[in-house]
């Protein structure tokens, strides 16, 4: 196969451009795993019964790879991926792998395909492991064959216009997740559903869907993303807050991360500029109730999403009982927690600054 | 290609034989529905970034066709099918279909492979229509392409060996279905996630899930069955009972069909023999606080699934709490309510009793 054309970085819309390569490995429960195999970006060929059309069997994870500067290549906290991606298995009784040679398997994809990498600033490939049962028999049962492969695509920012601060709709009509259900695994099944909503949403004039769980209407995620609130207490102490893993948050990689940061921040580990010398760092529920009253009082700081393909997103208003709750931004869109924590992260990511997240993919 | 040995039905399997030919019908954006074709049963080719691998862009129905003793091939109200079908296909933003195109497109189907369907008493073919989102970019949005494909595969009676009743693992720790969620559509997303709650029912001992809602412990479906309860009540009327379409409840089309029959009962349509005289017919809520306390004041009389594989499964205990709820069964597994509703339909299926609820395939 001659290699494709890369695409001008400008005209890339998220996931419609794919490098030239993948990655297969197959899985049969009788023989286990398969020898890797790096191919041709090409079609998978499955049976008409094959259990993944017809019961959703498959689960996947996003990651990025970063250019730097001086040429070498980098992924971000991958081990997490790989871990959660088994813990999303486990979910679906599809088989555990191994995640340092899947790892080490998706470096070498990488490497092949560096070219495609773009270089401008906010650029980065996007990767994306799925992991699919391929039996084609009709039995709702663990399957008997499985395929794990791994596509990659060149994404630019995902604001190219910079932050622009997004309208939400706080949604009680549909959810995304509920108590002993799926939300907490990053599975396919988890995703068709929410399109109506989100549709629904637009039409009323907001870009995503707030999922608030419960008759207390609890905050739980925007979109596909994790969301943060940053309120100052009563006691004057700024709070960071996110919802707490209890089943239906997804345990993000930046979730994860802006956490990590502002605790080191507060610790001492490292302090970041900009942000106020003493935060309290809360993974604890909250609801439209509490939003409301610290918006009512001018304690309400600001509101984000968090996720791999955007890193943060600022919250304008939450349409929410007829009216709007408008979320204070800062000039440039994010407010005054989410952007040192963002430059952080970004800084990381691109490897302006050293950290021992980043995992060396080539030099 | 030359067509396939028919295996001797002795050895059928569910859903694991397929006949000869398949449909497929392609639709896009910007052309809508192709035309259909009939081809030979090949492998489904996608592409890798296809949504209906990454964000479950699939639906499902499940029909059966039966063979009469006279030749004549009917399906078995497959109107309700299509209808299901649209619902589930607008609740993902799919494609909507004219449901009476399609089944002449299916009946095409039937009678081109028509010696698939087995001629043994209780056998049948099964017909698996999917709809599966198949643009291949990695955006969570509305499917710019899609494939509506019908597969059939011949089937033995669900239960070769007679009614054996089946005891269910009264389920709270993992759900099925949640308000606001997609219980009531045939999504594939439904299913895979109940995988692991039916490996874990099997390793206690219990043979499918009993999926309870709430605190209260609603009785909502068993496994991939509606449910029904028949309890006599305290004016010595015998209620047959099954959970109301609130949302969470697949509309079945065997539950639909015992309801009908029931009701034709009672009110002198069709008097069934076997079935008590006087019944009442309750679609409402029933909590596992009610089945327990009429199984101890001896009110209790049977608990049964149904569905388009198994026609009814009758179960003879409940796993709750730690102890079990024994459930009364007939001498051949099915309770007296039961018993002339499985006949009724069963006879209409095969060709025995004359319904318009049978559409003439070939004769």
């Amino acid at each position: 196969m001659s290699p494709k054309e890369l695409p001008p970085s400008k005209n890339l819309v998220f996931g419609r451009t794919f490098s030239d390569h993948m990655l297969r490995i197959r899985w049969t429960e009788a023989t286990g795993w398969q020898a890797p195999s790096i191919e041709p970006f090409a079609t998978i060929n499955l049976s008409p019964g094959a259990t993944v059309l017809h019961y959703a069997q498959s689960l996947f994870e996003g990651m990025k790879a970063y250019r730097h500067d001086n040429g070498t290549v980098t992924m971000f906290r991958p081990d997490m991926n790989m871990k959660r991606m088994n813990t999303s298995a486990q979910r679906l009784a599809l088989p555990a792998f191994d995640g340092n040679a899947l790892l080490e398997c998706i470096k070498e994809l990488i490497s092949l395909d560096r070219q495609w990498i773009p270089k401008e600033p906010g650029h980065s490939l996007y990767i994306r492991p799925t992991l699919i049962g391929t039996n084609g028999t009709l039995g709702v049962a663990p399957p008997s064959e499985a395929l794990l492969f791994v596509i990659t695509s060149p994404v630019g920012p995902y604001y190219p216009r910079g932050f622009k601060p997004v309208p939400l709709h706080g949604t009680t009509e549909y959810i995304r997740a509920a108590p002993g259900g799926t939300g907490a695994y990053k599975l396919a099944a988890n995703y068709a559903p929410g399109v109506v909503a989100q549709k629904s949403a637009a039409k009323q004039g907001y870009a995503q869907n707030l999922w608030l769980h419960g008759p207390e209407h609890w905050l739980t995620e925007v979109g596909t993303m994790n969301l943060f609130a940053v309120i100052k207490d009563k006691d004057g102490i700024t709070e960071l807050i996110t919802p707490p893993l209890d089943g239906m948050i997804l345990p993000g990689v930046t979730r994860d991360s802006v956490l990590a940061l502002a605790r080191n921040h507060v610790s001492g580990v490292k302090r970041l500029e900009g942000l106020p010398d003493v935060i309290r760092v809360s993974e604890r529920p909250i609801n439209m109730g509490e939003i409301i009253q610290s918006s009512k009082e001018g304690r309400l700081i600001e509101l984000f999403g968090t996720g791999t393909a955007a890193v943060v997103t600022p919250v304008d208003k939450i349409g929410y009982n007829g009216g709007d709750v408008i979320i204070p931004t800062g000039k440039d869109g994010m407010g005054p927690v989410s952007k040192p924590l963002w430059t952080e992260l970004v800084g990381i990511q691109t490897g302006d600054i050293q950290s021992d997240w980043n995992y060396v993919v080539a030099q």
